[in-house]
């Protein structure tokens, strides 16, 4: 095949995969409902110049290139497309510098963000972005989606950490955007327009990260609703009230039973939500006091205020949970992403239990309360034709009902294919006929990712 | 005049100004050594749909168009160029809302950056972006250069706080970009793509700004050190420690010297750079403590902290004067903008100070040291032309250095029509091709503000 002798031209054997058995196994990332095809080939490049080799010879020859990091992705933006060249990253995976002074990183694509978080933590420093897949999910996916995770309330999202990087383009030259400086503004910010933009208009090959300091160890609080208004009253008032929580996060009634089934956690029945918020403050318990305060006068039953890390680690344990406890309850999940105002969140809630109720499924709710960035996660039998189609439904039905409440269709997960048809409806035409034409800039060809966005 | 005509159609008679007197007074910012025109008419539009009237109409006739804020600009961004449109955005003023709960505020482009600042703070919020024109400059024209200032250091710039836009595009279309949320990575990142773009891309008409809760009031420190490598290790070891300054600002000798000429404040003439560190934490003597003793032992000959703010204020002010004294050394000045990461930054103050010795002038250097943000400031006699030339080589020298040093060529002023050839220096032939590939999806006519950036 004419592909794959003119990549042995420049990449070694064993960085060429062609046997369907294997090749297969890189057709997905991990979302539902999202089509997938057989790529022709998988490369698994080392360095800069093969990328650049790779990219080249896709050029050329007009093949469709399906970027890859850990494949923890929740949107089918790495799903491969039949025929395609399957680029992972997974290989590429230095650390290559860690300067304490300027608090950045120099990385490649394929480190692992856990690998990364504990590497600068032996130098004093903090590297943020935590998805919940963080042991598994690489710097460039997160970069490909602008991931978000639990810290996001206090330290932002992944665009926030991202000051540089080197991207080899659609045509296979390298471009270098950015800087290694705190600040600059010289020209259009093309970092940015990286971030998030899904492999859809070049192939990351080194970032340059800021970090922080490491802050003290965070300190936990639970507290137990009667209602989700009355959690999200709470949210509002710890967020009106300028406190800065390294961590605000909710889950609703379903939530907590599906946890408390797996695990036996033992919360109560009549628990309507439960909030978690933690403190990496100087002062974690001062902080915590005043929180549970707030929570208490906005009606929770219960407050219950970690006093060591241990404690604290056990309070979250059954947020951590969550996700695995719903995948229990049926054979399939789909998980939603819906960000809206904090402000709106209450309704989002409401709303999301009443299409549950209408479309008589399973939906539990965990959300990343302080931004209003909800997980409505529906649990379905995929073997039930019905179910299934319920499932889509309620799970649209979710995302025009954040629209509706001023919101996003997706807070931190991306649009991949999961979402592409309402990405459309959140940008409209104006917005995405601009979308298209900066693609347009970056890939003429149309071989990046295509049929991923829009 | 077919144009003026043209205009009226959708605008009040107040709205347009055609008086050579007047339209005159619009030509400029506040650069030297920018170029400007004589534009045929100013706008002032109240509404989006006056602005969108008037994109129209430039759009049919192929008329530039050059948006303006309150033209405190440092780069000739604003500035006019003959026959031009100038499109003054300073009506537009209103702020439409401020949201404690949702921790955001919506404005129009013309709102003064103080006036916002004031507003949030009745309701204890805190914008931070503070540039040092903040009682004049309005929030469009700090969207539109992505503007810095002294809390950079630890609240970030503009673009940090940029959710959402409303843009009207050089056709005259309403874009609306970004979000009201915390979060969101729903497609490209258009508003971070014109925040920095300077008019080239689109008239913002309406932001959606991120607020913080309002901090502490600060506490300040004044450190003396014997050399500027002295002060510079203190900066790098501040930082390296995980200190969070809310300011950390340098002056070097000539800046010095200015000032106690101008004002008498008194510091001694053995100072060879004078470091100013703020804290806006709970405790924030204590921190100034930390950061004093990490100034002694990098060699300070003096450390003298504030225990008031009315004490913090006046330790500040010699920084705050620094311009203005600057100014009164030669009939003009020239204020450069170069920004290293912050562990060259030393060698970027002792090559300015050599740049100074070889071109026999006075370059006054204040910086934002944390963040390896400086300012040398060239001082010379315009009317000398042999001079004026060796400012503008000095200036030119400095960048060179900044670049070689690892740096950018402007931490928050911009590139207008200055540095257009240092733009180009700084992102090489890639980058800049994929810049003008932007704009020409944005502008296909080349209407916005033609002939800044590149």
């Amino acid at each position: 095949m004419d592909l794959i002798a003119r990549l042995r031209a420049g990449l070694p054997g064993e960085a060429i995969l062609t046997d369907p058995d294997v090749t297969g196994s890189y057709a997905n990332d991990m979302a539902s409902f999202c089509e997938a095809g057989t790529p022709a080939v998988v490369v698994l490049p080392r360095t800069v110049e093969q990328v650049q080799h790779i990219m080249r010879t896709a050029s050329e020859l007009r093949v469709p290139v399906v970027p890859q990091g850990a494949r923890t992705g929740l949107s089918g933006a790495a799903n491969a497309s039949d025929g395609c060249l399957v680029l992972s990253l997974v290989k590429m995976d230095r650390i290559i510098e860690i300067n304490p002074v300027d608090r950045i990183a120099v990385v490649e694509p394929g480190v692992v963000n856990a690998v990364l978080s504990r590497a600068v933590n032996e130098h004093g420093l903090y590297y943020p972005p935590d998805p919940s897949s963080w042991e598994q999910c690489s710097i460039g996916g997160n970069i490909g989606t602008a991931s978000g995770g639990l810290c996001c309330v206090k330290y932002g999202v992944t665009a926030e950490y991202v000051l540089g990087l080197d991207v080899v383009l659609a045509d296979g030259r390298l471009l270098t955007t950015g800087r290694r400086t705190a600040k600059g503004v010289a020209g259009y910010d093309l970092t940015r327009l990286f971030v998030g933009s899904e492999g859809s208009l070049g192939i990351v090959v080194r970032a340059v990260l800021a970090l922080k300091p490491e802050p003290p160890a965070q300190l936990a609080l639970a507290a137990e609703f009667p209602s989700t208004a009355a959690a999200c009253e709470a949210v509002c008032e710890i967020m009106a009230r300028g406190h800065a929580p390294s961590l605000l996060e909710l889950m609703d009634r379903t939530s907590i039973r599906a946890v408390n089934d797996m695990a036996q956690m033992g919360l109560p029945d009549s628990t309507e939500a439960l909030l978690l918020a933690a403190f990496d403050t100087p002062d974690p318990a001062a902080d915590l006091a005043a929180v549970g305060a707030l929570c208490t006068a906005a009606g929770a039953t219960e407050v219950v205020p970690a006093e060591t890390a241990a404690e604290s680690d056990l309070l979250l344990q059954a947020r951590r949970l969550t996700l695995t406890a719903l995948e229990r309850v049926k054979s399939a999940t789909m998980i939603d992403d819906v960000c809206v105002p904090r402000s709106r969140l209450a309704e989002l809630l409401d709303g999301t239990a009443a299409i549950a109720e209408k479309y008589d499924l399973t939906i539990g709710v965990c959300a990343h309360a302080g931004d209003g960035n909800t997980h409505p996660t529906v649990c379905f039998d995929a073997a039930d034709p019905d179910e299934s189609r319920r499932a889509r439904e309620s799970f649209d039905a979710i995302m025009a009902l954040g629209l509706q409440l001023g919101g996003t269709i997706t807070g931190e997960h991306g649009v991949g294919v999961l979402k592409k048809e309402w990405l459309a409806r959140e940008l409209g035409p104006v917005g995405l006929e601009l979308q298209r034409g900066i693609k347009g800039v970056f890939d003429p060809l149309g071989i990046l990712n295509p049929g991923k966005l829009f």
